[in-house]
């Protein structure tokens, strides 16, 4: 199924074959999962449907013990992998998003290549929608992310650090399984937090102030993606109005997702609640984005996107209002868009 | 003096301006370091010195924090950033080896770009020499990787796992100011250490094996990256022979290395003591690379690198043999070429 719709764009685009060097795309159409650093790692898919390989020596031995039944071509650090499999090619897709102007040279230099054309598109429709070994995966990932909060706000005491409070949250959660989060655990007290992307340092907790946990785990390869802000003691009045204010254009934003729906109003249901409040312009960003393999990934959940939600695709929805000097407050979760509606697959209080 | 090597290099190529987009190559000239997923983050310099950031509008608090001096461009996720900087570009020099085909349309697009030209290897020969606060950075980044093997051998016991070792250290070396470490620690048993890039699994270390140990952390953003292959009772006498073996090769490679040495004559060194010994097919991979913002950066340490050694770099020196089923033995340092020689900043017993 995956690989038809390869060779069926394949034929749409009149093209010999398809260049597939993202490591996780990699892994998507061959079960083999590496980070190739520098070097090169790349799936070619041709016409007919053969697959090959193209890997550092040091890994055949591990992709021959995983799920890929293909050609496998191994290089030497000394060598141009590339050599190894002498091909004319007249078009080829590739990665328009991850090949680089370097990548694209060798390519003409070693095959040849008169024509490229685009295959991201393709593979981001088919990673869209995820089928039910997928959902099993992220739901699971799900639980662990809120296993995490719930880790983290039983740490919660006067004087801890928001870096503490990161590493207890991470330690713990390797108790159940979790090896490796899906980005760099947020941790931001009061008005740290107002700094959407902030890093947590050695502020210390302060009675009456919110904290904002922004966290997700990766579990299986699959990623979970989750915000939480939660009070410590009581935060002025300003703040739990700007925390009533996000909550409700969450609620009212995930309530509107089902398929058939465009994506754009999804957005701009909560955009508008938190400009009618007044807040608009310190909500600087989308309102969400899909979730799978990566914790960011196709597509948007923003007010430009016109595109519907289909049934197993799975979103963040994460408004949030971030005030300098006073407080910063998101809400998020992860969002399985079902046949007749949706589920959130994260689930801790708010 | 990092700024007058990029407009010597526009001077040079007749180019308008040069367009950075790596992340750890913005922070080695503005100071400033993030992760913008797969939002634009850009380095913009202008002949005449002139320097641009290109940022999500919410990370422009942290940058007005940050040491960057130059103008700031924030935009919104539901805007083109490079359309809220109106400019003609005739020549434009950009990293080939990051830029993507579909980024480079945008420039296009946005600024009507006629030429490119690359400005990748201007910034690798910048960062291949070392100034002396990044070399105290490694150093001590270095000692903090001496210290986690420390921990590692002396977690072991019979039955413990791979895994359980590797979260023993990635825990006990936070006390110590580390919160990441450069890459995913590897610590692997016996033959399991014969795939080089096997991954920690629930395999229970036996007596009389090897332990091979491969772990780097980042320190104030610089990496370090170290190797040792330590005896857990007494590994069978060929499992030892190729330990001696790789640790000769590791010691008369390192022994050579100064500045106006050619890099491959290094590399030919460790190399011809393996295959004299027999195990020249079970060394498939170069001899070491270069370490710094990354712990893999320009430049190679291998056969085919004709490049001298200059004061200041800093690389990897890490011969390995790996014979399936039997044993698998790495042995590495990092070396800082010094004017007279060289230095090694790693210093666990081998």
């Amino acid at each position: 199924m995956k690989l038809e719709q390869i060779t069926k764009e394949l034929q749409t685009q009149q093209a010999d074959a398809a260049w597939i060097t993202t490591p996780l795309n990699i892994f998507y159409f061959t079960g083999y999962l590496s980070d190739p650093h520098e070097r090169l790692l790349a799936l070619l898919i041709k016409a007919n449907g053969e697959q090959i390989l193209f890997c550092p020596q040091l890994e055949m031995e591990d992709v021959k013990n995983s799920p890929f039944e293909g050609e496998i071509i191994g290089y030497l650090d000394t060598e141009n992998g590339l050599d190894k499999y002498p091909l004319k090619i007249n078009k080829l897709l590739v990665e328009a998003e991850h090949l680089t102007l370097h990548r694209q040279r060798a390519l003409i230099d070693a095959f040849g290549v008169q024509h490229f054309g685009d295959i991201d598109q393709t593979i981001k429709e088919l990673r869209n929608v995820k089928n039910e070994n997928e959902i099993a995966t992220i739901k699971k990932a799900c639980e662990l992310a809120d296993k995490c909060i719930e880790i983290g706000v039983a740490f919660l005491k006067e004087g801890v650090t928001e870096r503490q409070v990161v590493n207890h949250i991470e330690n713990e959660i390797k108790a159940y399984g979790v090896n490796e989060m899906s980005f760099d655990t947020m941790v931001l007290f009061g008005d740290h937090a107002a700094s959407p992307h902030g890093t947590p340092g050695d502020r210390q907790l302060q009675n009456d102030e919110f904290v904002l946990f922004d966290l997700g785990v990766i579990y299986d390869n699959y990623c979970s993606d989750m915000t939480r802000t939660v009070k410590f003691g009581t935060p002025s009045d300003e703040a739990q109005e700007i925390y009533n204010i996000v909550l409700k254009a969450e609620q009212e934003a995930i309530a509107a997702i089902k398929p058939g729906v465009t994506i754009k109003d999804v957005d701009d249901i909560a955009r508008n609640i938190i400009s009618d409040a007044g807040y608009g312009e310190y909500f600087p960003h989308r309102l969400g984005h899909g979730l799978g393999l990566e914790e960011h990934e196709y597509q948007d959940v923003s007010s430009s996107n016109t595109n519907q939600f289909v049934a197993g695709m799975v979103v963040t929805v994460e408004p949030g209002i971030y005030v300098p000097g006073v407080a910063g407050v998101r809400i998020e979760d992860d969002i399985l868009v079902t046949e007749d509606g949706h589920e959130s697959l994260t689930g801790y209080e708010k």
